[in-house]
């Protein structure tokens, strides 16, 4: 192993003074991501700006058996770009560039390191955007997107990351370019585009991106309704649903979350609701009309105590400003919190809800729950504080719990966040040996050494082995009442 | 190696006899898949009928090195299913049962044998249905269509294979038995849902596949437009993408595949037309009504010899009538056909259309051209008899052309079809040795003896080497004139 300096002086070699960062107290800023629990001073950052630079990187490291972790924006909510204590922290920051906006192919080419809100910025003039749309859309990278298969508010209709790319250009960790994926309808081959999506940094390193672009809707319409209760909210989710709308967002929300939200955003929102959805429908004039009446049937069908219906689009982005502040609206009125991902089927919605209820109460720890109910993926934010001793992990058993039940239910641990370092131990319950070990061959397909962001995403056996046998794939049924599918 | 009747002996100890089929009168019924051209008798074929059945096959095979081709309903037209002279043809024709459709959910879990328009029907009292529709839809099953990523008129709006499934249940070659993706929004670790979906059996033998359902729509119309050139129907093409108008259906016929079709469907295509342009508009009724006027107002800028509205259900089927005959028609009207499978950007149909009409006099041998227009996906049909000597030969090299030219404009080898025996050559055409070079660990990942479906889809670099320096990606630009995106 090298110590920082000899790594600096190693590294300036072939890369530009200003590629480098090894001084301690510029490197805190490194840390860690958006996952804060977690920290780590890297110990050494590189900033690339070309693809040969890049390569070099790789090989230098490749050779020496260095460790590398990838870095956007460190916008990870579940520590995917936490840095290591000997290895290469690799920031793609200087990958900023939008390549080309093809309109009539309606596809960007741009570099890893370019916003995800920059795309949509960039191809406004022709009518088009990007349309997965994670909360952080103004800060994290499209690199960092496709790594973590980010989702979004718009995903329900238009899908993952994974469903709106075409194109990768990436560097393996032994330097190798490779072009992964095509501009056009299919690919011949393995589908290595769809293998390195989600793939959370553990497979090559990606520097180029071609995303699909989507013509700008007609209208948008934003609908927001409160209910007496969360199950009542959930009942109406399935409904619209079933009744073959599909909307472009569907949200829900707590009353905690709602209070939260209420006095961060001043978004107008029913303080005294149990539950608010808010259901966006976006098309052509004509589709939305209908579409919102469907909806509004529907709704008028429940005990509605508040029904917003936006005119304007002043009033659509007032009616989201608070669902898009709620994280931040939480961080106000608690010292900390821990954000939950996980997927359940949508029949589910109404007793996952108690029971993290029921969890909040046995734990103490509060819970604002915020989520995209339209495709059954929560996100409970559990409130604490990191000072009182004890509480962190007391949060982490209690974040533990929901993920185990989201498994019992037939759902997945993440639904557009990631493992990283926070679910690495729930992944040996969602996956028996077997399906770990398929895991580990297509690692090794890539990086025999296991040299790229080691420690995230796919857990060892043995670590799986040590926790015990906690699989429960396939396993007894928690709500046997509600008929598994 | 065993011979033919020591295998029988040996499958004969853990299979029943009806589960064996070794005698060679009854042996070719299974020499070819739909690509007729490529004909070998198989050695054995075995029809399993439960999991554990096959985990023991593999079992077997693995341990005896024995080389295993999985098959669906063999309507393959790259050879995909084409059986070894040693080896083991394993036929999933007995998985043939839809084990449940979850309406609220809108998925269908089935075993890999049920036909893909078994689960359409099946589906159909819930108002839904399974939306990718390849032209063999009445025969061919789901787990071949997995396995190829299998497309079909609807894909334009709804997506491959790979957009529509959720969940796969399979056995390794070791034996191993692996449930692949998750009935949620999405799963975690890497996406072997993606990678196994298209990787035309040499990663595992699917079993059971849980499908996306969408609801039906509540209105369907089709518009047929006739054009007196080709080019001005790809220019009309181009502009209907262009009006943010997304068909569930936009195909585009030559004059040659016109009037075969209308001699075989007598659907009432204009004969003298040199292209037709049939789009079919689905959603809400107001929102096809506007769709539809948008798409009438582009074809009144064009020299339209012919305009056809679908009234009722029964003038939409009588439309799409002639174009799903297209492929038996012109079986009717050459002794043999070969059809291609490629893609290619939009904005180079006109080019290639005329690229190929050029090659199709130098070689002297007839083109069809029936295709998804929408997508870039072309389906030139090349005429000829292989009872003349050599014309096989020929009709290789001109569909080899024709291939080499999609890569070329940036394009893929394949867009719904699959490489299979046909296209291999062309793989390393498509792709370089470092990106063959990864293709081949990923296959190692999973099959490291390489004896599921040896031959087919991804060529041994020594293959690539002896067919000489074919690599063209990134590549010499055919048209300038034309602005590579």
């Amino acid at each position: 192993m090298y110590t920082r300096d000899e790594l600096n002086t190693l590294f300036q070699k072939f890369l530009p003074k200003d590629a480098i960062v090894a001084a301690v107290e510029e490197l805190s800023a490194f840390e860690c991501d958006a996952l804060t629990a977690y920290k780590q001073l890297p110990q050494i950052v590189l900033f690339p700006e070309t693809v040969e630079q890049v390569q070099k990187i790789l090989r230098f490291c490749y050779q020496n058996k260095i460790h590398v972790v990838s870095r956007g924006a460190g916008t990870s909510l579940s520590g995917g770009a936490l840095p290591l204590a000997e290895g290469v922290l690799l920031s793609l920051a200087k990958f900023n560039r939008i390549l080309k906006i093809d309109a009539d192919n309606r596809t960007a080419s741009v570099q890893a390191g370019v916003r995800n809100l920059a795309i949509s910025q960039a191809a406004s003039k022709y009518g088009l955007y990007y349309a997965p749309d994670p909360s952080s859309q103004i800060a994290c990278t499209i690199g960092g997107n496709v790594a973590e298969n980010a989702g979004g508010v718009h995903c329900l209709k238009y899908g993952l990351t994974t469903h709106n790319i075409l194109e990768l250009k990436v560097v393996t960790v032994e330097g190798e370019f490779l072009t992964i994926g095509s501009q056009g309808l299919d690919s011949s081959g393995y589908d290595l585009l769809a293998l390195l999506t989600g793939s959370e940094g553990l497979l090559a390193v990606i520097l180029e991106v071609t995303v699909k672009l989507l013509p700008k809707p007609d209208a948008v319409q934003v609908i927001l309704a409160g209910f007496d209760s969360v199950v009542q909210a959930g009942s109406a989710v399935a409904a619209i649903i079933a009744a073959n709308v599909t909307p472009s967002g569907l949200e829900m929300m707590d009353n905690y979350a709602i209070r939260a939200a209420e006095e961060f955003a001043h978004a107008g929102y029913p303080v005294d609701a149990a539950a608010i959805l808010i259901c966006e429908l976006d098309g052509a004039s004509d589709e939305v009309a209908e579409e919102s009446n469907t909806v509004l049937e529907i709704l008028k069908s429940y005990n509605i105590l508040e029904l917003q219906i936006s005119k304007t689009e002043e009033q659509c982005l007032l009616i989201w400003s608070g669902r898009k502040g709620a994280f931040p609206a939480i961080g106000r009125i608690a010292p900390d919190y821990y954000c939950m991902d996980g997927t359940i089927p949508r029949k589910y919605l109404a007793p996952v809800l108690e029971y993290i209820s029921n969890l909040s109460a046995e734990y103490n720890l509060k819970v604002a729950n915020v989520f995209h109910a339209g495709d059954g993926n929560l996100h409970p934010l559990i409130l604490y504080d990191a000072n009182i001793p004890g509480e962190l992990e007391k949060t982490e058993k209690f974040g533990a719990k929901i993920l185990e039940m989201c498994v019992k239910v037939g759902g997945s641990i993440t639904g557009e966040h990631g493992v990283g370092v926070e679910k690495i131990n729930q992944m040996c319950l969602q996956f028996n040996t077997l399906e770990l070990e398929q895991f580990h061959r297509i690692k090794h397909a890539f990086d025999s050494l296991g040299l790229l962001n080691p420690g995230k995403a796919i857990p060892t056996l043995h670590r799986c082995a040590e926790l015990g046998a906690m699989h429960v794939h396939n396993g007894e049924l928690p709500f046997p009442d509600i008929e598994r599918f």
